[in-house]
């Protein structure tokens, strides 16, 4: 059984913590109905009031930073929040100690800049969205890795921009279940990709 | 300008309606920073009571449906609950007064029973998940596409499960503005996707 936590503050973009929710949980419920244990995927802010997401999205979180259960693995989202979070010492100071304990400590987007301030990151490779690689590079102490989708360094998983998280998510799921239940997860949440507009006509 | 509404219900999937939301939200976004009115992009509810989704995550509704701006795409998401609302002839009536003057209706995963059983997707090329794909062709009155991630029939549209309302969406923002718009939205979220485990090894 995994235990998973998702960091939410204002400005948290949408789909960077909702696509990663949507894997982890699937896998959940796929391993639920062959028998195993439930994982536990809930969100954690700084208090229960409604979190404002990046793009207009209110949530409700589940736990604050001070009363939430164990985590095996963390998952810290981008968006226009992190300019404030990466300044944030309350929320810095706890993710450096969640991470003393987790399995995994990941990232999507500009989640990497508050790891890499909670010191985390420091010295890691790191990945981000593209608008924020220059800026991730400009903290220091960073080797910022432009052209992978997620990178892993020991038990730090960074991904890419906003749908990024969803590809970290189900390595992860690989690495904790295996690649015949990402699969599975992946089959369920349909993931057969296909953007349209792929033609310049 | 361009107003969306997305229906939420208990039970609602997670991906399926915020897959969507980022896409028109990001493309709202950057139409703004370059000098455009921004688009609308609102949650509508029965009432406006924290929505509990299919897989747990908790989420306030903008509007109830009684109460929203006059909408050019609706979108309808899956999920565990479409196997109530289904029948609720509440949200069906409604449906289907708000697809008389909509560009757009649109569906994500089992969405599409519920645009059918409002009446609006009767006699249509329907899409939706695998795992319901005869329990909406059992409905009647329906063609169902089974090889297809979305399905354009007039002005309803409908996606396969959960993370083909990201492709679906993306659709609808080069419809409503162009394919250069969509790409760009489509890099801004930077949807190159790389599932892992492709290979059996």
């Amino acid at each position: 059984m995994t235990t998973v936590g998702m960091l939410l503050f204002d400005g948290a973009e949408e789909l960077d913590f909702v696509g990663p929710w949507e894997v982890l949980t699937a896998s959940s419920m796929l391993r639920e109905l062959d028998g195993a244990p439930a994982d536990t995927v809930v969100t954690i802010a700084q208090a229960l009031d409604p979190i404002n997401c990046a793009k207009g999205l209110r949530v409700l979180p589940d736990h604050t930073l001070t009363d939430h259960p164990a985590l095996d693995v963390v998952l810290v989202p981008g968006g226009e929040g992190t300019r404030t979070e990466m300044n944030n010492t309350t929320i810095l100071e706890w993710l450096a100690k969640v991470d003393e304990t987790t399995t995994w400590t990941t990232s999507v987007c500009t989640g990497s800049l508050i790891v890499h301030q909670s010191g985390v990151g420091k010295g890691k490779r790191l990945a981000t969205h593209w608008v924020a690689e220059d800026s991730l590079e400009s903290l220091g102490d960073v080797e910022v890795v432009r052209d992978m989708r997620w990178v892993v360094d020991g038990k730090v998983v960074s991904s890419q921009g906003v749908s990024a998280g969803i590809d970290m998510a189900l390595w992860i799921v690989g690495q904790l279940y295996g690649p015949d239940h990402a699969r599975k997860t992946q089959h369920y949440i349909q993931y057969d990709p296909a953007p349209p507009y792929q033609a310049a006509i």
